[in-house]
């Protein structure tokens, strides 16, 4: 019996101060980006060469994954970044923002407040649903039908308090932005087992007696698009934290420009008056 | 003489507490995305839509500045996103979430522990710079020649430890995004007054008799390119923070995956082992 | 001319990329805390032979102003972190730590949310108080009365939209915590210049025809207190942040405690029902 | 089988959207703090009758726990947030709030930077080494000794590289801050259960063959002590956020006014100069 393998409770090992630590002469390593005088390499590649030639989304999948995405890679990446950008006023995470804002505090402390909103019932789902539909997948590798996979792993949701992971929403029963990235992904061909396990979860879910409809939500739509085109659980999480940026730091921003300092914000007191419904142009590029 | 006019020193006006404030009754209002069951229009347009059809960083566009990019602009756009990505391993704000990852804190935690350090001399740079620059455009509509205008610009900053807004960088001599950024306006043809007057002003310092090199940074390109296709500076300044926090989740995830906890970060003392330097693929679409 | 003291934009100065800095090799310091192994010395003081013999409120002074506080000073200090420690469920500052509690985040995320409401209109009106209030002190030490510097102060505020810095409150017309920290200020035998100050303006206000009493409010008293006592500005400020920490912790927590997960949270929409009325036991040492 | 128990994936629970629910129409309610024109009644206290018979720690622990604290509880309430106050300019969270502060930010971004560090490694023990201790006390409570359970609960860490809740320190052999807080408890005659399973553990380690010592650490001491007094872990873990945002603020406060902007921080490569080691003065009330 040895207490040699104690660990102190910060996560250091045990090492008594005083003793060299050979690991802390060494310098640590980054394999993100390289900067020389006048050079910034970017996973290898030219800053000023990606510039012009990668999309902001293609970079993103670039430094996070560590290649750049195939044409049909790129363009689904788009779509997810797209799908998440923005939902409204009344998301927790907005709140905190437009609470924030409302102090007079800088644009950076209001999307710092909204970033720290995104907790375990609010974008924390991708991960969770990633878990759950790769557990699927293993019963389907070891022989089971998709159908049967998705009956198994319902079975504990049943009597629980528990929600399922990737499925109902807030305000929609039917979420356009999940049918429309199957719908994407589809078309670009990049269509797997994760994508036909949610799907056969959300077939599962509502032919069940009790006649209730609970669609797959944008978190599972993005959690079986990550799945199949190989980005990890981590990676994914990163994409929703990225994607809602813009979202919460152009409402902050309205928020200084059309509120009075100060105020009270109810979320439910508000109205919509911006553009009407119009057509997105066709495809430019 | 009345003092009907003093507000309160939170912000609120002076109305006293109990007196009807009709202001209270009405609903507050937004402009950016209309939630109704099952339908999401972000400026007017179906979310849904949107995916597939324009790429992330149109949609930031869309989002900010309320209509779809011209095809020019949208480039632009992606450019200035990619320009800002990331920067090593060594900006501060990168150090603030660096820092936060190694403690154990979730992602979103070091993201915005990133975000807070955007301060004053962190990208604060960008809207300053376009004061700078509007300052000499007013000038030169009263009838002075660029090159004037610029020597007069500059005049207050000869003798003085102020730095010049959009000019010289803690690595590099000559800031290739700065260079690539004004070539990829030239070539969309977006270039105006705000370029032309950066440049001078670029040209000016460089013919001072001190011989030195001052060359205009990442910061002083954006801020010229985004007052030439009419950005405003609070928005502009949206756009850096945007820009950097994929590349602030990116070395957040690297610092969980590759080091240990609670480690003593220091910025000098680090290698980069990356990919080698290599040609980005042609533009695919 | 020379352009050799031109600093760079980001705060560095202008020595260029491979140039020795003989900075760079000396060592930086700090004055607050040294850390050896098996001691802990704050500002020198053993931080085990503290325990027990200063208090919380104490201690925050010595690392704050270097000293330990004399006992008036020290009770002052525990009643000015007290007179700031919560003010209810509506200051933004609050509701961005319960939209941030409301996602499931972890306690410091919440808290951290919190703090970035300390914005400009929430809490920054303290150091410009103290900055108003020294300009008045100013025309004293020239010769004018305490009531016509009030008057002359007061000048600029008559037909501007601007707040007087420490007066009026959003929902009190008698703020009960700036006049208990008036009176702890002279039992102390600690008020001075500040103090007398901050009454001739408020004197002032309550004596214009307009008849309308704008009240001295907690900021103002706090900033004309530390005044008094030789605080500094910024750690007047601080002082304001440290204090209202534990609010925002216990707004948090019991939004964890008693709310559902992903609500909406109108912050007029709701009730008190804690403990009521009650005396406070006297003072037990 | 009925699917009526389902909860959304958000947490919110499945009644379709456009049904009734009753819980919305009712008002939210809070039992911290009650604000009435010129009144604020902190857990049923008015603030300014507080102002002046408590310590901001004893105000701390009423709106935390309810109740003022007795005089012995309250005691102990200011050692143990005056024990964790700072520990000098390496702990990383410290380090994210220093590496804020150099970027320009304000203070409350640079305090929040520091508050979102106190992450799972760091700070975060306090929580789990409660549950270990309650694990060792059901086990005396079924009639084991404290000998005996120490030794059962350290079973699962001999051939682990999980660290042991509350022991071990990155710097210290012997947490002096550890000690004091055990002497104190015992002084004020609150030790209880917990403090003793917890010596219990250290004496077990200790005498193991190995030969190593493990000392309790002050986020042990914590656990134990509050264990002993009755505050829940949520409470306990939110005391350490309270106990040290005045250090990170004076570590902040110290990079802004003694250290150049956007210098590159180097936690190893700093010293110490402030007060020489002192004797604190008795205690004066």
């Amino acid at each position: 019996m040895t207490m040699a393998r104690i660990r102190r409770t910060d996560g250091t090992d045990g090492v008594l101060p005083g003793r060299f630590d050979p690991a802390d002469t060494d310098k640590w390593r980054t394999a993100l980006t390289c900067i020389e005088p006048n050079k910034i390499l970017v996973r290898g590649y030219p800053l000023d060469e990606i510039m012009g030639r990668l999309t902001f989304g293609e970079t993103i999948y670039l430094l996070l994954m560590g290649e750049v995405p195939s044409p049909s890679i790129g363009s689904l990446m788009e779509a997810i970044l797209v799908s998440f950008i923005d939902h409204g006023a009344t998301p927790p995470s907005t709140l905190a923002a437009r609470n924030t804002a409302t102090t007079g505090a800088p644009l950076r402390a209001c999307v710092a407040a909204g970033v720290l909103g995104f907790g375990r019932f609010h974008g924390g789902d991708i991960e969770s649903c990633m878990q759950f539909l790769d557990a699927g997948l293993e019963l389907v590798r070891g022989g089971v039908t998709y159908k049967d996979a998705a009956f198994t792993l319902l079975q504990k949701y049943f009597d629980s308090e528990e929600p399922i992971p990737g499925f109902g929403h807030r305000f929609h029963t039917r979420d356009p932005r999940a049918a429309r990235l199957f719908q994407i992904a589809l078309e670009l061909e990049v269509e797997g087992g994760h994508i036909q396990m949610i799907r056969a979860v959300e077939l599962t879910i509502n032919e069940l007696p009790d006649g209730r409809h609970l669609p797959v939500n944008i978190d599972g739509a993005i959690a079986a698009v990550c799945g199949d085109i190989g980005i990890p659980p981590a990676v994914a999480n990163a994409l929703f934290i990225i994607s809602r940026v813009p979202g919460i730091t152009a409402q902050a921003l309205e928020e200084r420009n059309r509120e009075r300092p100060m105020r009270q914000i109810d979320p439910k007191d508000h109205l919509y008056d911006g553009a009407g419904q119009r057509r997105v142009p066709d495809k430019r590029r």
